[in-house]
């Protein structure tokens, strides 16, 4: 990679900023604007009216530790739709593809082949695996982990706050193990653990760990009968 | 309708790409983008930063059938907010209105005097009828029929995978027939009919169709006493 | 406040119309617009490709009183994220922070301190106290009330018209009294009021009045044995 003035095909209006890299074969959308630092593969392509390698405020009342933060990666290969936001320090893997309307916070891993939809919001600190489908609207809380190939639904939603500010408490959003699947609409509290190859029902509310291969539920979420 | 240089006042830094058709006394936003080929109708008002007449990527796993698609086209005295993304292959009717952030996908008709909220989604291959009222927060998933004066309430769920991808399947979104509607937060899954007039309740979990004039609430949803 | 012209950091293809003030040290992204008579703060930092301070359009069939609306205020210290949307006839508080993509309406209140997460949207005619937060995705509909400290986790639903437009309705959303907080993905239904310091689990579909302090969880919601 090196200087994008000579490579990449970029639209109107766009705003690159310095010590930008891009790839070969890179396309850029009208008014996008790629910000300070970072990093574009080979063969990536970025819709319009985006707003790329975001570097986080540091005025919200908790955890602003945002000095010193890697610039974005976008590794090759990867397709971003319009209207979205990515920030820094997130590593965004191969052939992923990412909907409009999405937001992607810093400090996120996701990983090659992965998926994730329109207006989908993965919060900071959490890990995606690969191969993984999040679809549209689905919320993934920040301090969460997803493994590989893990499917969650339109409008899947996620909490990582015991306490909803009331208490110190450490943050920690759900953990879902490879191959689970969860229905749209369902609800995931705080720290919930999905086992291997479960399956959360649409609109079940899981407020307790799910062991592997189990089909779950209702309000609150019980094992099928 | 005939070229756009004459007739169109147009803000600041918009983008109109070739073969774009406007009508007569139409406003765009600033930071706009047109693109290829979008035919738009008389008295029409788009918002800033928006996305018009995408040619979606072809490069996701299922269904890439997207050449040769139709250009989007846009009826007589639409109105579109900001920050809005639609796709080509679709129509939009005439006098539909379109919140902002909401983003309509390739293969959708839109009938006349429909509204669609602000950050609503409608996935492609739905059909949407005459004044009906989508939501804010909504979602249309693909494959699903609304019929006319059919009611979404803010942050409706569908879903049109019975197997979450885990095995082949003829993607079917719900069928609401006309004068339904759907309580907030409610979600309904693949392929499940609602009759006429018909009301789901806030939150429901629909399983089942539902039978014409009824009346459904709870997870999973049921007649209610 | 004075003339923005030597002020404001703005970035690049930004458009400020006319009649706007701009503060001491402000910051504005590369593609915001900035629209007719808004009054921005000091201190005020708002991010790239966003549009502030929208006259709504006065063709929805209910409620087209927008003639002669306020113009939009954010006061000092505001922290506004990028692709967001706030309208005319709002005020924002000091010390605001606004998360990527959400939108904010028309004659809406919004304390000082409170965070208003991304994605999320409020609509018009609401009152938001200080010191709320309003999480990621989560809906405040038109006509609501939250007093101070209030939660609402992410993906919280609401709606205010009992009828879903089948008759007449003075709309009328939640009332949330200081203190109270609302787990993510639960629903409120029009009208209904939750008390001080009252817990609404994840999930829950709240249909009654909730009473100061306590604990409801479920479909329909019940307190908590």
């Amino acid at each position: 990679m090196s200087d994008h003035s000579n490579k990449a095909q970029t639209g109107k209006n766009v705003v690159i900023e310095k010590d930008v890299e891009i790839g070969n074969n890179v396309v850029i959308g009208h008014n996008t604007v790629i910000l300070n630092g970072t990093s574009i593969g080979d063969n990536v392509k970025i819709g319009a009216n985006c707003v790329i390698g975001i570097h986080p405020e540091g005025n919200e009342t908790m955890r602003n530790n945002v000095q010193n933060i890697h610039p974005l990666t976008i590794k090759n290969g990867t397709k971003i739709g319009h209207l979205v936001s990515i920030y820094a320090g997130t590593l965004v893997g191969e052939n992923v593809f990412i909907g409009d309307l999405a937001s992607i916070r810093e400090h996120v891993l996701v990983g090659d082949e992965t998926v994730i939809g329109r207006s989908a919001v993965v919060e900071r600190n959490s890990s995606i695996g690969k191969n993984c489908t999040i679809q549209t609207q689905a919320y993934v809380t920040g301090d969460t982990i997803l493994e590989n190939n893990v499917f969650l639904g339109p409008n899947v939603s996620m909490s990582n706050d015991k306490y909803m500010g009331n208490q110190a408490y450490t943050l920690r959003g759900p953990s879902i193990k490879q191959g689970a699947k969860i229905g749209n609409n369902a609800s995931l509290l705080p720290a919930v653990q999905i086992g291997e190859n479960a399956v959360v029902g649409a609109g079940a509310v899981v407020t307790k760990d799910v062991e592997s291969g189990l089909v779950v539920t209702g309000v609150p979420a019980k094992v099928k009968a």
